[in-house]
């Protein structure tokens, strides 16, 4: 990334930079589809209305207006469009709306941009592509999804040309249970307290509960205590019971952690852990939490974060409780690209260019190139019969691979041969039955092991 | 398409009806990428100053403003952001600022939603899907990429699920220099009152010509019988020619048509004709220009449409001229869905679900769903235990085609079967091996015949 956007906040890729974030997108839409998700899009705007229905925004949104449009004041402004600033308001309000057409329990993925007007910084742009994917219920909705859901994100992300990770996971239920236990009622002020300690440290975190939740130094330590509880396996559970506390909520907590981290244990050992400083800031997550780190690029944020949400979309007496995650796609693409951590084997779909020897063949030579394109070989035709050597320094500059020259024998029949550009390589082709190399068909993506 | 948008142009679709769409860009990611385009993604906003560049916006835009933000009066109104209304606009900016990293002849693919805040209506949508293929060149471009260009948008268009179509292609050299050639100096004018021949018919067109432009009668009567002209192969410059006007730039514009034309007719014959009437409003384009209708959709307006453009994009003295066509992919997919053109074969990508005979069998069903995975077959693992009968509902309501059992034999190894559940069959398979029939691995998406 030696370019600056143009637009600070609003990153474009180039060519080669964008096979890059294609291969990721493919690569995220493959693995969800394995998984019967189907894919869902909604639209860019909501009312205003609409984004605040879960209380007050706490993201930067950016309203929308007509420029040719004299304002219309008698317009109220809940009714006002803004851009969406997640996919997660978005597909509760279209569940509600759709819930007579879906069948439930209702897995979707949903691929899409999202605009945060925040000041822009390292991982953080103001025009961004997330990845989500969430099963709402009807009602209710089985524990197992909340299972399911990190083994799958495990799989996606394994797939990806990114560094190793770790899928955090913590349950609300737990904390609150724990919280409760200990005797602090304000759960969800303990939470935001907690949810500072990766930031400011654990003793300006006792000082807060302290200071502003009125817990005493034992309840404070004991808080901390919990957090400080990370395992890779299910030994959290026999720590957090030696803390002592003892409670209902705590336990239905402690035994849905167990479930998760425990049969991915077996699935992906050392992908999924148990981590109890876990807390995400949006209210809406009732019981398990996840975050996702990159190791080595902890700084960087959580790139893949989600829960478990009990009542984000009603309609009526009607609940469709659920559990999502999403990937911050485009905080992985600038760090892939920045430390160029993958990169494509060209930067163009070509395989092949096919050479003019006259200005009249070109006709001839489109022939030839739908006889390639009819066995899936991305094929260009040259527009003008320049000399080769001008022909070839077109496919080197683009790194396509292949020149096919057609000329004509002794008795008038055309004859082929098919140029390798790399190694100079040239032979007789037949342009019914040729394949490039596998390796050669498409640009491929790899990790450059530079990580 | 028995459900309204709840919000007035902006369409959302159902998991079945995102099908359709996911396979029509599919289809022309795949016709692009064969043909050798690049993809390329630009930002969604623009600076008011760049929207307004080549002169007044005739679309709608959606401005933008940050909520949170207090109005800084201070930020002139053309750094102010807005949405884009297409892709060309941003694309022309795109490669003047990457002029550097680029190489030219750059041919480049996007596919992205565009705002406009016109008023909604049939085949006319505020967010809309756009899929572009462009060719631009750094000084000089080729008149070969704009045959090249009718015939790839011939064959993408013909890979959809969607009615016969027609490309009609005119050259503004042609039209200019006739016009030209009968006195009438003001050609951008005659562009614009032909423009509304469609709408308004000949009589008043004629009127037009007349009281704005000071035509004689003349002059209107041959200008129109111009454009009357429309044939599927060459013989229009024989028609052209019996007008009797002489001109230079008519003969360069008719010798460029008649190069498209004849390509076309050999390659796609009945698919790209030369249509003498067509006009396109904008101002940008230099020579050929093209229009698609449907066969029988025709007052749902150009599907396809685009044009050479010598002077849209420039860097100082440096300009890069281009030639490009843009498809309505949200005007084409809303007309499949409401006129049931095309179809998914079932709404969901899952074709296999693994049935849990009790509680404890989930992990292993998952070891089951993974091997399938592993082949490429979308697996989902039901939640629960439920009653098979019940399980299998679950399969039958989404059209998912296989249900598979794991039971233990008497040796206490385990068994495994496959139920079509359409037909009942079931038969036992190996998870390691079994692979459903090829029409089964995925969704298809076919034509309905009912067009």
């Amino acid at each position: 990334m030696a370019r600056k956007a143009s637009l600070s906040g609003f990153p474009e890729w180039l060519p080669q930079e964008r096979l890059v974030e294609l291969h990721v997108l493919d690569t995220l839409r493959r693995t969800f589809e394995l998984h019967g998700f189907s894919s869902i899009e909604t639209r860019a705007v909501e009312t205003i209305g609409q984004l605040l229905r879960k209380g007050e925004i706490d993201k930067e949104v950016y309203g929308l207006h007509r420029l040719q449009a004299e304002d219309d004041p008698g317009a109220p402004d809940q009714d006002k469009l803004a851009l969406h600033f997640d996919l997660t308001v978005p597909f509760a309000r279209y569940v509600v709306e759709n819930a007579g057409y879906l069948a439930f329990p209702f897995r979707r993925y949903q691929i899409q941009k999202v605009w945060r007007g925040e000041r822009p910084q390292e991982g953080r742009a103001r025009e961004f592509t997330q990845a989500d994917i969430d099963v709402v219920g009807d009602g209710e909705l089985p524990f197992r999804y909340d299972v399911e859901l990190a083994l799958v994100m495990a799989e996606a992300l394994s797939a990806l040309p990114i560094p190793d990770f770790r899928i955090r996971v913590n349950n609300r239920k737990l904390a609150e249970g724990f919280y409760r236990g200990i005797g602090l009622t304000d759960t969800a002020g303990v939470l935001r307290s907690i949810d500072k300690l990766e930031k400011v440290g654990p003793e300006k975190v006792a000082e807060l509960l302290q200071e502003e939740l009125g817990a005493t130094p034992e309840q404070a330590k004991a808080a901390l205590q919990l957090a400080g509880i990370r395992t890779e396996d299910t030994s959290f559970v026999a720590q957090v019971r030696a803390l002592g506390v003892e409670d209902e909520l705590l336990e239905e907590g402690l035994a849905e952690l167990e479930q998760v981290i425990g049969e991915a244990c077996r699935r992906v050992p050392g992908k999924v852990i148990a981590d109890l400083s876990i807390a995400r800031g949006l209210d809406y997550y009732t019981g398990t939490v996840y975050e996702t780190v990159l190791v080595g690029h902890e700084q960087l944020g959580s790139i893949c974060s989600g829960g478990r949400y009990d009542a984000l979309a009603a309609k009526g007496n009607r609940t469709f409780p659920g559990v999502g995650l999403s990937i911050g796609v485009t905080r992985l693409v600038m760090r892939i690209l920045g430390q160029q951590l993958a990169a494509a084997s060209r930067e163009v779909p070509t395989a092949v260019l096919v050479a003019l020897a006259n200005d009249d063949s070109w006709s001839q030579a489109q022939d030839v190139a739908a006889a390639l394109r009819s066995r899936g070989i991305s094929t260009e035709v040259a527009a003008k019969a320049e000399k080769f050597g001008k022909q070839i320094k077109y496919a080197d500059r683009r790194g396509i691979p292949f020149v096919w020259f057609t000329g004509h024998s002794d008795d008038g029949t055309l004859t082929h041969e098919v140029k390798d550009i790399r190694s100079g390589e040239q032979v007789p082709a037949d342009p019914e039955l040729w394949m490039p190399p596998a390796e050669d068909l498409a640009p491929r993506i790899s990790a450059t092991g530079t990580a």
